[in-house]
C-alpha cells in the first residue's frame, strides 16, 4: 500500500504542488519519504491520484502529479453523525470510526451530563484535533472525501437549527415509549444520526429532540459503550438501508 | 448503577456464596466494597441476582443472593464470531466489543498472515486474559450470559471442522468474485462469522473457505480497521436480520 497524504491545495495546471507542514512533517519524520517515490494524494473533495515525490527535507516536501486513482466509495448517503462528547480522549475514537464508515460530516455536541463545556474544547484546540484525527483515518480507509468535523455546539442549540435532513436519535431501551427500532426508520437520502454520551440524554435533551421532530430510536436491549455506540448505530442504520 | 459480578458457582439452596478469587480482589481492591453493600450477581449461564455483601476482606467477599434481575435480553440467534487474532493486544478490543454486541461464542483463529503463532498465544496465556475481557465487557453490558472464548486454533484447522450453522467469511470487495453484500445473506438461526487479521486472507484460506462451503460476504467499498471490522459486520448482519 503506497503512503497517502493530504493535498487540500494545488495549482491544477502545474502539476506540482508542496505538501501542507502538518502533512511534510510526518511524512519525513515518520514515514521517512525520499525524493523519487511514488505516493498517493487527496484532496478531501473526491480527488486521489498518484504523485512522485521530488523532494523531502527540512524546506518542505514536493511532488509532482500522476495519474487519478480510483477513491474508495463514498456513501449513497449524505449522514451527519451527531455525537456527545464523551470523557478523556474517547472522542477521538468516534471521530476516526465514523470518517472510516463513511460519514459525510461529524457535529460534536455538548450535552447536559457532559464532563465538559465549550469554553474547555476551545482552549484544548479540540476539533483542530478531531480534523486530525478524520484525515488519518480516510487515509487508512481509502476514501477522498474528508468528512467535515464541525465545530462543537450545546445539543439545546442543535436541536433548535433546522435541518432539511431527517433526524434519528439514539436512545435507550427503556428510557422512553414510543421508540422505533434503528433498523425499522425508513431509508433517506439525507440523515442527521445522532448519539448520547456516558451517562444517556436528560430528560429535557429528549424533549427538545420531541419538539424538533426527530424519530426515537433504539438498538437492541444490550447497553452499548458510549465510544462505541456510535459506529455500532452507523453500521446497524446503513445495513438496514443497503447503503453500506 | 450497581457494581456487578461473576459468580459461576453457587449452591442453589444456601442462598449464600463466595466471589471466586478474581472477582474478590477486584471488589475490595479497585471497588472497595464493604459488608452491608448491595451489588449484582450473575452465573453466566443466564442467571442474575441482586445480592449483598455480608463480608469483604483478604479472606474473601461473601453474599447472600435475594430477588432475581432481570439481564440485558440475549439474540435470537446463536452467532459465534471467528475472528483473526490481531497484532499486539487489539484482539482484546475484538473481544470486548464482540461480548458486548451479543455473541455467544468467539473463536480466535491463528491465519497465514498473523504475526503469532498458537505456541505463542499459548504461553501468553492469552486465552485466560480474553475470557477475563469477556466478564469485563458483560458486567458492563448487562447480559448474564458469559460468550465462551474458545482455546485459539489454526484457521485451516477451523475450516476444516464441521458444522450445523451458516458460515460467512467477510472479504475485501476486491478479493475475489463470487461474493455477496453481507446485508443480503439470509437470516439463519446458528450462524458463524469469520473476520480476518490485519493484511486480508491468504488466497489458500479463501479456498478452505469456499470447499467448506461458506459464504463470501462483502461490507462496502471502505476498507475497515482489522480491529474494527468485527462489530461493523455484527452490528451490519444483526441489523440485516432485525435482530440487534
Amino acid at each position: 500500500v503506497r503512503a497517502r497524504f493530504y493535498l487540500p491545495f494545488r495549482d491544477p495546471d502545474s502539476g506540482v504542488a508542496m505538501l501542507p507542514d502538518e502533512e511534510a512533517f510526518h511524512a519525513v519524520r515518520v514515514l521517512r519519504v525520499a525524493a523519487g517515490d511514488e505516493v498517493e494524494v487527496f484532496d478531501g473533495l473526491g480527488g486521489m491520484w498518484r504523485a512522485r515525490i521530488t523532494q523531502a527535507d527540512r524546506r518542505g516536501v514536493g511532488l509532482t502529479l500522476g495519474e487519478p486513482v480510483a477513491p474508495a466509495p463514498e456513501l449513497p448517503v449524505d449522514l451527519t453523525l451527531v455525537a456527545a462528547v464523551l470523557k478523556g480522549d474517547k472522542m477521538d475514537d468516534v471521530v476516526r470510526d465514523a470518517a472510516m464508515v463513511g460519514v459525510k460530516a461529524i457535529q460534536p455536541v455538548v450535552t447536559a451530563r457532559a464532563e465538559t463545556s465549550l469554553a474547555a474544547l476551545a482552549r484544548g484546540r479540540r476539533g483542530d484535533r478531531w480534523q486530525r484525527v478524520a484525515v488519518a483515518s480516510i487515509k487508512q480507509c481509502g476514501r477522498a472525501v474528508l468528512p467535515l468535523v464541525h465545530a462543537p455546539i450545546d445539543v439545546a442549540d442543535y436541536w433548535r437549527q433546522t435541518t432539511t435532513g431527517c433526524r434519528i436519535v439514539l436512545v435507550e431501551p427503556s428510557a422512553c415509549g414510543g421508540t422505533v427500532a434503528l433498523y425499522d426508520v425508513p431509508a433517506a437520502t439525507a440523515v442527521e444520526l445522532v448519539v448520547g454520551p456516558e451517562g444517556g440524554w436528560d430528560p429535557s435533551e429528549l424533549q427538545l429532540a420531541r419538539e424538533a421532530g426527530a424519530t426515537l430510536a433504539s438498538l437492541g436491549g444490550r447497553t452499548l459503550r458510549a465510544d462505541a455506540a456510535p459506529l455500532v448505530a452507523v453500521a446497524a442504520l446503513l445495513s438496514a438501508w443497503r447503503m453500506l
